[in-house]
């Protein structure tokens, strides 16, 4: 049995005809299951943290386009391009920050342009296969990162994360969670201090609920409580995913990240970033030219189902920050660890 | 008119025959007033957290103390202080940390003392002097504080606090907040940052709450986006209160404090405690003999009427950090700006 087997839930799943998204703004209540058929469908999930994480976000929105495309007969090129392009730009205007949905949606267009040469009337079934292709990967992927990660694991470490790169995040077993998952398959004891990560908790809500739902010993704290751990000596290393990096090195990921990095740094604590190689973008030179999503500012004033600051009040609420190069003691990707 | 009467609100007033305390567990939302008759009553308020803040605290549990001792007539020194100190263990077991309210509850012993000696039948109006006394005194410490602390703060600042040093956390004006307070009317224009406070909101329920009725730019913020916030440069200082300070210097607060200290060091950013002397504890050699209590897990997964963890999940959940000396620009009380 592979790991990715051993996963008690599935983030997506290709049902046929249909993809199935565990719909992560129910957790930890619920556990239920949206049967996306569309694009817009699909967008919406994206767009409302329904599915969440670099990767996942990549995946779906591959099964969107295949989704977006199915069931048509085009004339020429042309034609299904501009459909494509519609299709597309339905999904890239969701979230701005992951670079792995416009990677999976350029990988889309290239697939739609080579298979409708080759063969125009079966564009519908190329671009599906691609989609399932994408996520067969994500899943070794995560798999390939969780075994060169856990080879900086000792049986016994704590390890504090942030926000959530998990299965969650992913087609697979996860990044950063992918690694403690590989690490405690191969028999080592790992306990994991997860940050509740303000606004939106995928700390509290989904880190916890997936490492409980595996069996891992995991605490829960506030995020700003990670600094007062550390200091107790309790954090033997930090592991976070990343939503893009930069040619540099820095590293765009869910506010706080960086937070935790200066802290890791001051307490001497080796601070790790795990994420696939598609969420590095050569294209950007570093992390002060990566597009910051501004989330609303509701997320921090009434997300608990209870108003919790005065009406009106002015919010500054940046779903990532910006991690510098210097601050990161390795990358762990599909192909090793890069130490800086 | 005294800068504490420019407030639009009052923390705590003695109504002539028992304490108005504003229930701070409904704010924002609504502005309620508690009336206290009795010792029970203050207990419960400061137990939970309708009243807090180490002088705050501290100046209800001597108006508590009076409630408690008062249309009491005793026969003996002897009946008086079993009584006393049984009065004085209620309040005594509310909150472990805050040494003003240890501080305020010997002070009320000893004016029983004296004052029981010299005139033994009008205790009840002896405590009641020196609960509106202590009270009177905390008003001016604050402004005091003000003073020294607003010496530090030029024309355009913008400075970052954590939890509530205010107005709501004292009789007066407040000890962080107080120093805000009295630039700006001294015709400084100060914006502020508020950390939120996870987990029980005492930045974006009582701090954005009270600047915004003083009418002071205050822009709120989640705790785990600071870091990101000095980074860009807008903080050019960080102030916050102390519920105890060691000898070595050393500072109990709010659990979130060491973090932003250690943020503000790595950016080079002065990060000033303001807390009346009565916050020093001479008797407790250094921070790691501070008694730091432990809050209820529900307060981190299900503060707000919502859960937002799995059930079952382990939770740490300090109320406080030791934020070391060394990382302590300078401590502003109400005798001046130490350095260090």
């Amino acid at each position: 049995m592979s790991l990715t087997e051993k996963l008690k839930f599935k983030t997506l799943e290709w049902a046929g005809d249909h993809l199935r998204v565990l719909d992560q703004t129910r957790l930890p209540e619920e556990t239920v299951y949206l049967e996306c058929d569309t694009v817009d469908e699909i967008a919406s999930a994206i767009k409302d943290l329904k599915v969440r994480g670099a990767p996942a976000i990549g995946i779906a929105a591959a099964f969107g386009v295949a989704m977006g495309m199915r069931k048509r007969e085009f004339q020429s090129w042309n034609e299904l391009e501009d459909e494509l392009r519609r299709v597309i730009s339905i999904l890239a205007g969701t979230r701005p920050t992951a670079v792995n949905l416009f990677w999976a949606l350029e990988r889309m267009r290239k697939a739609a342009k080579t298979h409708h040469e080759e063969s125009p009337g079966q564009i519908s079934q190329f671009l599906l296969q691609e989609a399932i292709t994408i996520h067969e990967e994500d899943k070794s992927m995560c798999e390939r990162i969780g075994e060169f990660g856990s080879s900086l694991l000792k049986d016994g470490d704590t390890v504090l994360t942030h926000c959530n790169a998990g299965a969650l995040a992913t087609g697979g077993i996860g990044t950063a969670l992918g690694i403690i998952y590989t690490a405690t398959w191969q028999g080592k004891k790992i306990s994991v201090f997860s940050d509740e990560t303000r606004p939106v908790l995928q700390g509290s809500r989904l880190t916890v609920w997936e490492l409980q739902q595996q069996g891992i010993d995991v605490t829960l704290i506030c995020d700003n409580t990670a600094a007062a751990v550390m200091r107790s000596g309790k954090i033997d290393s930090v592991i976070v995913g990343a939503d893009r990096v930069a040619s540099n090195g820095d590293v765009a990921n869910k506010i706080g990240t960086y937070s935790v990095a200066v802290l890791a740094h001051h307490h001497g604590i080796p601070f790790y970033v795990a994420a696939p190689s598609s969420s590095f973008d050569p294209a950007i030179p570093d992390g002060g030219k990566i597009e910051i999503e501004e989330r609303s500012s509701e997320e921090v004033t009434d997300s608990f189902g209870k108003r919790t600051a005065p009406a009106g009040s002015d919010v500054y609420c940046p779903a990532f920050d910006v991690t510098p190069a210097e601050l990161v003691t390795a990358y762990i990707t599909e192909k090793g660890v890069e130490s800086r």
